[in-house]
């Protein structure tokens, strides 16, 4: 079983790819996507497609199972929750074009399966990935981190909310 | 020269061609695009999907030289901002995935193009869309109307915001 965690943002996306192997998770593997404006003919619509050939074709390069992404924390600001929209809009699109079901946790869940702790901070996060995914170092940017957290939290058999979600059966997860 | 208008909304999107045939402007098609739920099993990655498909099969069929869409009126509302942000990333993407320049019109723009009057109201808007393309009756249900106006903007020349847009030419305009 293979999990690719995704972490929308407004200006890079992460992802973490994180599978099993002898009994023990582990990061296959994780990075960023950037949606910052490289000239002046990249328009919203071509950074936008950028992003969605990136995924597709991280989809295609691993076949994961499932792909899980972090439900929205709704800020008071009206624009960036356009953008970030925008963002995941293409995110979500990208897990149903590779006909991959879709899990969603809130914060609250991903920093519980991954800490134990529902109020822990992004460096406690960071540094429970690294541990749990037996990495040297924090992974970066933070963003990819962010993502393998996601991953983890439905490793860990996190609530799967997603209708066509299914939970890792303790054989799958040899912890 | 065809223009695709693309009204994205969060339950219903319209589209509409606006072409030219004998030196006058024509509707060469419309209609709208649903994204409600249909089922236990369509989940918001699967609607937009479906929505994503919908869109590139009819750029596909028609061949369009240039993708037009309102830019957004930034209502109060952080959550429905985010929902409609889902679906206009999609359809800023079919347009890129189908290397079509976008052009991005605000809804005063569209107003003063098709009514030449700044508070024209969607009657209004509507009743002109049917008079400028000869139409029997105004095009239902109204998104696909709001979606013929937005390419009537681009047709008429309406300030082409989109970087790679480029204005109609008064030989292609002929009215």
């Amino acid at each position: 079983m293979l999990v690719m965690g995704i972490d929308p943002g407004s200006l890079v996306t992460g992802y973490g790819l994180v599978g099993e192997e002898g009994g023990r998770l582990i990061s296959v593997d994780y990075g960023v996507i950037r949606l910052q404006e490289r000239g002046h003919t990249d328009a919203i619509a071509v950074r936008l497609k950028v992003l969605f050939d990136g995924l597709c074709g991280i989809i295609r390069r691993y076949s994961p199972d499932v792909v899980a992404v972090e439900s929205v924390f709704l800020s008071a600001n009206v624009k960036s929750a356009l953008t970030l929209g925008h963002v995941r809009g293409v995110v979500l699109l990208s897990a149903a074009s590779e006909g991959l079901p879709l899990v969603e946790y809130s914060p609250l869940e991903v920093k519980k399966a991954v800490t134990g702790y529902g109020r822990a901070d992004k460096h406690q996060i960071q540094a429970m990935v690294k541990t749990l995914l037996n990495l040297d170092r924090v992974p970066e940017p933070h963003d990819a981190a962010d993502a393998l957290a996601i991953a983890l939290c439905r490793a860990f058999g996190g609530g799967a909310r997603g209708r066509r979600g299914r939970r890792w059966s303790a054989a799958e997860v040899k912890r």
